[in-house]
């Protein structure tokens, strides 16, 4: 019904979690209505993203390409303490606390072998690479408190015991929530109250 | 707290209508973690569509640059009647009734002195050119059904009477609602039913 690059802009709009034909129909209307350079903005903003944006090296955060992540280039961090967390985005509620100065490592998900992701499809070999003949003391396991994130936590425990100090966050998450939506005052409280594993 | 081409895209994200911050980083994760060919297909998208669409020189309604809408072009429509509407998104509702076979004309709004949109800013002096001296017999007024689509109807009504019949839409179309989501048999009814103004 509309010109095929319209069409195609918002098919390509509805691809995106949670937008429907409609809203995509919407979106597009409302880049077609903006000037030239407010809609190549977005366009702009996103080949920049795809251009620039890679994975730290050593922790799996985001990171500017070619660079290790802003965590792990600054020198003011402890060296002793690794916070492990499920995504990229769970590390800003951890920093937002502002309890914990140690360095992070992000697995790419949890281990979850109804959806087929097993220990190899996470970064778990470079986090026991990263522990073993280090100066790491403690990891503290920081995915989420759903069944997934527990199962993970509890397979690096077995895998990191007698090596160094594995914690894990306290209960004050509500269990089935999502680390990336809780609020910094609980999470600050779950950070205070870590107990060890295993 | 995330690198600045991150907070860049999630910026502009966010300036897309009824998508607020936390959806926005959704949006942008999602982006993060699809290949570049999915990603880019959006920027793409996006950059096509500003480059290649333009306003159809004589409706208004949306065409390929440097050509006239796919309604324009096409023959064999009736050249007689002609249907106003508020938006180009409006033009694709009428459409799929399969009840107008005549041409539009696309107005870029509707008159809302509150809002600062008078006669000025909107394709009337476009309508009445191409009406005087022509063969149109027939201007349908197919404005939104609220306050300033009635005001933007009668307006036009002032402007042409007695130059061509100027229909509007019959009731049926529930007042306060927006032509854009209306379902096809309440718009088809409205269409046939339509009545002569003033």
């Amino acid at each position: 019904m509309y010109p095929a690059p319209v069409e195609r802009l918002i098919s390509e709009l509805g691809k995106l979690p949670g937008i429907g034909r409609r809203t995509a129909q919407r979106l597009a209307f409302h880049l077609l209505r903006q000037s030239d350079e407010e809609a190549l903005a977005l366009a702009d903003a996103i080949r920049e993203v795809k251009g620039s944006i890679e994975l730290c090296s050593r922790c799996f955060n985001l990171a500017e390409s070619g660079r290790l992540c802003m965590i792990c280039e600054d020198g003011r961090r402890s060296d002793s303490v690794i916070c492990v967390v499920e995504e990229p985005q769970d590390v800003i509620p951890v920093e937002r606390t502002g309890e914990f100065r140690g360095r992070y490592h992000v697995l790419g998900g949890a281990l979850s072998p109804i959806d087929g992701i097993d220990p190899d499809d996470l970064r778990i070999d470079e986090l026991v690479e990263r522990v073993t003949g280090s100066d790491v003391e403690e990891v503290l396991i920081a995915t989420n408190p759903t069944t997934t994130g527990e199962a993970t936590a509890h397979h690096l425990a077995e895998l990191l015991r007698g090596q160094v100090t594995v914690t894990r966050l306290a209960s004050g998450l509500p269990v089935g929530a999502d680390l990336e939506h809780a609020d910094e005052v609980t999470l600050g409280r779950a950070l205070a109250g870590r107990r060890t594993l295993g």
